[in-house]
């Protein structure tokens, strides 16, 4: 029989496997990637030397940073079928279902054949997952076929922004954007990440894994979060307005979305790191209230109900003040997360048993057969 | 800290939820799909009875299953956009990439916006996926573009035949098909249904809970056993050349595929279901040697090893007689497991808790950040 002390439970505080690659809520860190603080690469790396640490196992120096980023620039052409594939989806289409498949495609065409190909598969889907979505985006929504193998913008982060709008991003941009993809960069065992290990654990190939590991962060359980925050802030135009509703949102036990988390208890700490650039870009743009709003729903949250900011929500503005559509905030997470999702898949690779737990059945006995003409 | 006893151990005997579909290797039954034993669904019913106990709860009456399969024949024509996206993949691909990558781009096309759309999603993958399948295989294979709106065979297991054949299937193959559909439906909590829970529990989309499932079925220890089997056999053309190279396999300590199980210990109960089809088969079509070969290696597996032949090992060679291509092995189990990952996704979205376990941490303990050109 299985143990079940812990079933039906989603198996919270039930250890899955081994990892070096991240701790979360320990007492005195909050979160770690491979030893390192959150809050010191969130200041100081690029997204570029979070990727290195975690896939390649250390942080960079900066010839090998150089050499990296040299190989991800030029990986940014789409091969056609994909573009072909890409522009068949409809403008309507969840970016989070064109990231998967487009992903998937990509298997397709460029397999990873054995373990030996682990990085360079990830290395192509670094460098492309910026150009799927956006890709995707400007010809179902402006009908314009964008070139992806750009050399100007030689981060991640600064890519994206120049593929979707089509201008040099500001350095200040570039920077909100490091600092966002490094806090979604890893978090252990999270769900799209264990889904990433299942499937790593029968030995498919890596594609399938980040394909699964997608799939699973599009529920909005996961991966909505902040796209959920900003739809419940937009139309907010003071902080008095903002308090009034999400105090009546309270009354209503309605879900206020960004706030409180699995793993922490007292405080999310990525939340001050994001914050602190939601208020830069809030200057920046000369916005008069959306930042306000924001921190006055963190602050009546924490009055009412102790509750903290988590990642996404402060997430939420920063992104709107850089022009990012909100149904796009999630494909940005999957571009970051991605770094973490593949580490794992070699871990799982590395020290591998097929992921398969039991369950306690709780059906009908055994019964007999009955034949068709003899059913009610 | 995390419950560690059973960690970095895939979770074996560990509950991870609760089921009413399915037991597994309990005393006296083998397995059984909703209490009804493995045997008499084999050898009694349709698949289709199979798919309506399984996702809608109970074996149909004679109308009920007529409706059923009504239904199930009037969803198979492909939409226009998903025939292109086949078309765009080479005939090289992994023939499970074309599913993975058919399913995902399925739900571009038609979205399942809200749970209550979950069955006739389902409904529409049973129809889709033998049609995808083929007619990504008939186009990148000869040339051709094939109609899969057939209304000819009422089946799903006679019509994916007769998509891949363009030949109606004799009534000996079509009951194959039925059995063997049938045994691969439904088997608890293994890996690719246990990614669909895991995908299911952050309240993703079904399409994305089964393109996760058939990403985890492709890996080598779960999925592809049927296919290896083939491989493995499809050379010798005696019981006695068998003999002979499973010996010395045994010698080189060979991974030999088909045999063993995580969960049965004695017996698999499919294995002796699919082996009298086999046995038919190969009258039928003359075979003067595979079904030989194959009934030898499974008895030296058990003279030497002590291993008995799981549902895999003579489902080889009954696709075999039946002019399957081996690389289809492996869709033909997303065909059927299609069922299992769905009524699993149903009942973890009837009672959900996001799975999210923890890990054991074996990384560097937290050190200090080094500035990029003070690194080695």
């Amino acid at each position: 029989m299985p143990n079940s002390t812990l079933g039906g439970a989603g198996l919270r505080g039930q250890s899955a496997g081994t990892t070096s690659l991240c701790t979360v809520g320990q007492s005195g860190t909050g979160l770690t990637y491979r030893g390192y603080d959150i809050t010191d690469l969130a200041n100081n790396a690029q997204f570029e030397e979070v990727a290195h640490l975690l896939l390649r196992g250390h942080l960079p120096n900066q010839k090998e940073l150089d050499e990296y980023k040299t190989i991800l620039v030029g990986l940014r052409g789409l091969p056609e079928p994909l573009k072909h594939a890409l522009e068949l989806i409809p403008a309507d289409a969840h970016p989070m279902d064109v990231m998967r498949t487009g992903c998937s495609m990509l298997g397709n065409l460029e397999q990873e054949l054995d373990f030996s190909q682990q990085e360079s598969a990830t290395e192509r889907m670094l460098a492309l997952f910026p150009a799927i979505i956006c890709y995707w985006y400007r010809y179902s929504h402006d009908g314009v076929r964008i070139d992806t193998q750009d050399y100007t913008e030689d981060c991640i982060g600064g890519y994206f922004l120049k593929m979707l709008t089509d201008k040099a991003p500001s350095e200040l941009h570039k920077k909100v954007m490091h600092c966002s993809l490094i806090l979604y960069a890893e978090h252990e065992f999270n769900a799209s990440t264990f889904a990433a290990r299942v499937c790593a654990s029968t030995l498919s190939d890596i594609h399938s894994c980040v394909t699964a590991a997608i799939g699973t962060l599009r529920g909005p359980l996961h991966g909505g979060a902040n796209e959920a925050a900003m739809d419940m802030i937009q139309d907010w135009r003071s902080a008095e307005e903002a308090e009034a509703n999400i105090m009546q949102m309270l009354v209503n036990k309605d879900k206020i979305m960004g706030f409180g988390h699995a793993i922490y208890r007292e405080s999310d700490p990525r939340n001050a790191l994001i914050k602190r650039w939601s208020e830069s870009l809030s200057e920046a743009v000369g916005d008069t209230y959306l930042y306000d709003v924001s921190v006055r729903v963190e602050s009546v949250m924490k009055r009412e109900k102790g509750l903290f900011c988590n990642a996404d929500f402060f997430h939420a503005s920063a992104y709107h003040f850089m022009d990012i559509p909100t149904k796009l905030f999630t494909p940005i997470f999957v571009m970051s997360r991605l770094t973490g999702w593949a580490a794992h898949v070699y871990e799982q690779r590395a020290n591998n048993r097929i992921i398969r737990p039991s369950a306690d059945y709780e059906g009908p006995d055994a019964r007999e057969w009955v034949a068709i003409d003899e059913r009610d």
